[in-house]
């Protein structure tokens, strides 16, 4: 099962009154950690875009351990935890870098469409980047 | 129980290229709503945060079902799914005006903290809010 | 002039650990409001790009005059303060309705494009929507 | 007069329904590149605030020359345009690396305040900030 990290630096933006991060910004970087996944297996989601390919969210858990704070650099990594025709399951950590706590985890449940947003067996649509998919869950 | 609708109306900000909301707003319509109904319970989430007492997130789960559209007029219902001394659980379910269709569903788990985010039994802390929060719940 | 009133409640995903509302959430309001006035004027900003008419940002300017607070029920007024063939600027206002405190004053100037971004002259390409500016400018 | 440059890629949640990146995204890598900036002077502006001082903004412009498109890589820059013991000025360029596009420019006004949001005097208050940002400024 091949993982990506990807790094981030917590913004000030992402802050609210509590002093940590809102919970609305882990789907924002699990989303990030994703891009780059994708990306590091040779195809960007641009391209996968660009082929007629949409991922768009069918579902989303996240389990919040511990408060990201302003500054705290963060390692999120991604892998994809299930996949078939119709959808694609992909799993999330968060640690700080600092002291290895783990912040949150996570997953999203992608359904693949087309650029109408209607439903496609992507073995049969877009079969090249069923098999990428496919090898970095297996590998 | 208590059922809490909120109104709102998709921002061009919310959007992304796909066309449709972009997933990671939900969360934010889903506090928004939060916030209408502890504030029609008689007492508002400024005033609960006031007292010391602060409702972080430790789970979101979102069910998407179909795509938001700009300029879209939703629907945010919003109830109590369970309450202990230690949690309580929000459930969600948001829709389309114009149509009725259901664009998403799912719920929160916060913890009850002190100011200092640790954990506090709101049945010990403060326990005329666990009182509104088990009205709201048992009505 | 015309002037449109746009109705909104700070949500906590807008607060930042200062305590007020991050500043980033200023333009997303303005464009709340312009929607709102757009739609007033009998032609929502979703039929204006769907006749193939884009108005995206050229410039931005907000002066912050006092911070707003989550739960803060805000209005932000909007007018058109210059329209010629090539642009629109839209000047803003947000005060909170509790004390009449001015929060903060504003501008954006938008280009007016077709859907490739390439700048057309609306008097040419979408006269009924120049006039229609032009009557809630001159108004 | 010191620049410093950080880097950023689009992430999917900033692109709106025009294909392009929400102008609301900017005023949030402006802060990013500030922070970095702030840093590299040898103190966070984490440790900034622990000593008691805030820097909330007190005006924005952002001058949008180009749009962004998600996963292109952008470096900001940013520096110090201006600086009195009750204001910081600074200025960012935004730029595409693959093809050096500017994409946008502008600048952020901030005030020197207390925790209280009050206004202070820095080269009275806090003369080691003043002095970091003053030879920043001057270099």
């Amino acid at each position: 099962m091949k993982t990506f990290e990807e790094k981030t630096t917590v913004r000030y933006a992402e802050t609210d009154q509590m002093g940590i991060v809102h919970h609305s910004h882990y789907p924002v970087w699990f989303e990030a950690a994703r891009t780059g996944f994708i990306k590091s297996l040779g195809m960007s989601y641009s391209e996968v875009e660009k082929k007629g390919l949409l991922l768009p969210l069918s579902e989303l858990y996240v389990k919040y351990r511990s408060g990201a704070l302003y500054e705290d650099e963060l390692t999120v990594s991604v892998h994809i935890e299930k996949l078939t025709g119709a959808r694609v399951t992909f799993g999330y950590r968060v640690t700080r870098d600092k002291d290895c706590t783990l912040i949150a985890e996570g997953f999203t449940v992608h359904a693949f469409t087309d650029s109408n947003l209607c439903v496609v067996n992507v073995m049969k649509t877009h079969k090249e980047i069923y098999d990428m998919l496919y090898r970095a869950w297996k590998d």
